[in-house]
């Protein structure tokens, strides 16, 4: 009953670094990096690769930078078919800071871009694929971005990049599952040649549903994270999505190990998940940053205000 | 672009109710009236109407009872134009207990039953018709009958019975949108005079996704409860629902401000929405009071265990 070509993407670290300016500590991400391998998870993205002249090793944690000899350290020793991603920001990357695959643990590296930056983002994935690296782009925003401009960046991509998939990204936590069979059935009409992704998050509470949604259209690629973990509201909770899959690969004990006994106690230190003020920021299809600012400050709950404040902002 | 035929139905004190024996303080009911009837919502479910010959009111709240002197005092003076619903289970309502619609200030009464028992749900909800009330016959766990035993009991609904809407209930949270579209589609089909409802739990985030699509697949009366709050995972929250319904009636201004006042504080003293252990009833399609009983125990965090057990259910 299923479908062998789904791989399945695990960015706890990555997304969820989003969250503590990417401090977790080495023993953190080996004892995920452990779960996700016992588990039976395709992939595990680790962390950004960010410019260390555009970004202070001080005010940012190891993953923000995810240099190649502190991911060996991380997975040394570990017994694993899980491979080791990496994420790169248009614009915030350094090419020359990345070296060829065969000297690096990492094996793919992805770049999120939002569709107006989609030929810096195609010139980064045939750089990196050149060095024998997998490469994806990961349309970030793409509710906000759903004009022709959208179909001029997907058959450009099918043209030009080497990138074996495209996810389509939904940043705000703005769509449901009928604009996702659209932009995937979308995605998968132009790019004719590779396989297409997703990537939830979770502000209405359909990040889930959404991966669904896009596993019945023909996306074979899934992020999820572990309890749900990442930016604001969160993502696709990887623990749902191993329950749902029906390849007998995957097992979903390691990931609830690794929940009860790491993610509970860190709730306690981050914040993540369901909060009003995230859907608000959803339903609006807007970015969570105002709702993120809110919830540091001392109005955390003052949700009228807030669901005004955002209201107003559309009106000029 | 609103479907008018749309009615939400607020079933927060009768929901959640199931997770705090129905102990809600006559005060907290009214402001969520207040709430419910500014908001613009059609239906406000304040409780169960059950016998006092089954159940002890020394050791259930109000709310169990739901006598119409109690409910009179909650509502009393606030202008609305929400109706109030009552739910019966069979097998736990004298109907003797029930007067006429005119004397009472309830308007619909909805039966819960499983399909075994759609004979007695039917007599019921004559009985109430007779007496003037709105009912509905509300299908619990329907996850795990959907044989043909199912389209038996709507032909019998259909009819033999006064009720002019059934509900497709989720009560497990098992259900993802393709059985969803399945059973909405199917109960649409032989339900020919009658509508459709839709009423979810939240064990695997699907609640309101699985109501999104109920709505796409044409059902019309919809259950929700604010914050989501209802049995373990809780249910659809209400102010997803409203953010995604675009009739104007509706405003979700007054939910917001109940949400701060009440159920943030509320959550202190009563767990309710997304656990792990929740998640692993929902997807076994089993029943949450294995869960439930975890939650309380000083093993509630140890989710292998819990997981291996439930699968070890199935084998006999």
């Amino acid at each position: 009953m299923y479908r062998e070509q789904i791989k399945v993407l695990d960015c706890t670290i990555r997304d969820g670094g989003l969250m503590n300016n990417h401090l977790f500590e080495p023993d953190f991400v080996r004892e995920v990096y452990k779960a996700i391998s016992a588990s039976g998870v395709d992939y595990m993205e680790i962390g950004y690769k960010n410019s260390k002249e555009l970004f202070s090793s001080k005010e940012y944690g190891l993953w923000k930078f995810s240099d190649d000899e502190q991911i060996k350290r991380a997975i040394d020793g570990i017994e694993s078919r899980t491979k080791i991603s990496v994420m790169v920001d248009v614009g915030r990357v350094n090419p020359d800071d990345i070296k060829p695959a065969s000297q690096s643990p990492v094996q793919m590296i992805r770049v999120a871009s939002y569709v107006k930056e989609i030929d810096k983002a195609i010139f980064l994935t045939n750089d990196f694929a050149d060095k024998g690296y997998e490469t994806t782009i990961n349309i970030m925003a793409i509710s906000k971005d759903q004009g022709p401009e959208l179909d001029d960046a997907l058959h450009q991509i099918q043209e030009e990049s080497q990138a074996r998939v495209v996810y389509v990204v939904d940043s705000f936590g703005a769509l449901y599952q009928e604009p996702v069979e659209a932009l995937v059935k979308r995605a998968k009409a132009i790019l004719k040649t590779k396989e297409v992704g997703f990537h939830g998050h979770n502000n209405q509470q359909l990040a889930f549903s959404n991966t669904i949604e896009a596993i019945i259209h023909n996306a074979n690629y899934l992020d999820a994270t572990i309890y749900g973990i990442g930016r604001a509201a969160g993502n696709c909770p990887l623990e749902l999505l191993i329950g749902f899959l029906k390849n007998p690969k995957f097992d979903l004990r390691p990931i609830l190990d690794v929940i009860s006994k790491l993610f509970i106690p860190l709730q306690d230190k981050i914040e993540w998940g369901y909060l009003i003020p995230y859907a608000i920021a959803g339903m609006m299809n807007e970015h969570p940053r105002a709702a993120m600012a809110l919830r540091k400050g001392d109005k955390k709950e003052n949700y009228r205000e807030f669901y005004e404040s955002l209201q107003g902002m559309g009106i000029d």
